[in-house]
């Protein structure tokens, strides 16, 4: 079997996670998502949820440090690099599907390698972090939007790109048409190109 | 059937011309790309030659206006208000695939419309001007950059908007994978989204 990665960046309550997982497991790929935080956190001796926070803060602490002139690297970075070698050590040992943390840019020299992005309208979006993630938020729609510009100004900071820009993907999806959907849809990509059977 | 369109916008020598035309035979669907370009021109009694170059012009030519001081609605605007009348009624006619002309965002309002965006590695697109469309030109790779750009200026121009954001289509995708697979992949949307059987 060929070694391969799928990383899959997404657009909150698009439904991204549930599209990994479907996908990993009717390819026979490792899922990585909160798996990946929790690596992280055991390499680096931090909290759980000191990792996930990262996306959210590091490129405002950065910009703090640096307006205040007294940027240092930090425990954000430090737990970036951690997670990013992590990130590559698994895609170089099997077949995998990695949720989020710009696993598209960290392995952008990886060869076998096919990037997804997921979206989905708004409204959707709203009804389904309230509906099927139980998030108990007073506007559903300002939510989506909050992370949306946190996970765009994390992405854009690190990759000196822009997130959800359809050149830095094999594929960008709008998931509305269904999880089940969606998943088959990416297989069907990583058949044409090669690298799966 | 069902009444929908498809509107295809690409980077030049992603194929999606051929891309297009492939979809369009496959589902029977009237498929418009220069076709239009010759119904603008006989609707304005402009040449096609000229109704071809609004992509181009459009832009500079407003901007130069404003800063001279001088705008006045002039006759790309003209040619470009036929143009998109065109897209609707072509739209409510009949199953249709339409390439270009920021025809994603002038059916912005129509619900049964699937907008792809393709797009593929510079290298491949300079490749495939030279062996596939016969483009003389010195430096493909430089050529294939202006074009996304005229283009991209273009779009963001009209739309207010960014040319191949993924949430401004149903479907990106990176054409690499050969032209009959993508034209597949978009038809298998297509059902997915329940415009065709």
């Amino acid at each position: 079997m060929k070694n391969y990665a799928v990383t899959i960046a997404r657009e909150h309550g698009s439904g991204g996670r549930m599209i990994g997982k479907k996908l990993a497991e009717s390819i026979g790929a490792d899922f990585y998502d909160r798996e990946l935080i929790t690596l992280t956190a055991k390499q680096t001796g931090l909290s759980e949820a000191f990792i996930k926070d990262i996306e959210e803060k590091k490129p405002s602490s950065l910009l703090y440090s640096l307006y205040m002139g007294n940027y240092v690297p930090n425990v954000y970075d430090e737990a970036f690099i951690v997670q990013s070698n992590l990130i590559r050590t698994i895609a170089e040992r099997g077949p995998c599907v990695i949720v989020g943390r710009c696993a598209d840019y960290i392995l952008k020299d990886y060869e076998n390698c096919c990037r997804i992005f997921i979206h989905a309208p708004t409204e959707l979006r709203a009804k389904r972090i309230v509906e099927e993630y139980g998030e108990d938020v007073k506007n559903p729609v300002a939510a989506v939007k909050r992370w949306d510009k946190k996970r765009a100004s994390y992405y854009n900071f690190v990759t000196q790109s822009i997130w959800g820009r359809a050149q830095n993907y094999n594929m960008t999806i709008d998931s509305s048409i269904g999880i089940d959907e969606t998943a088959d849809m990416i297989k069907i990509y990583l058949m044409n190109m090669g690298l799966i059977g």
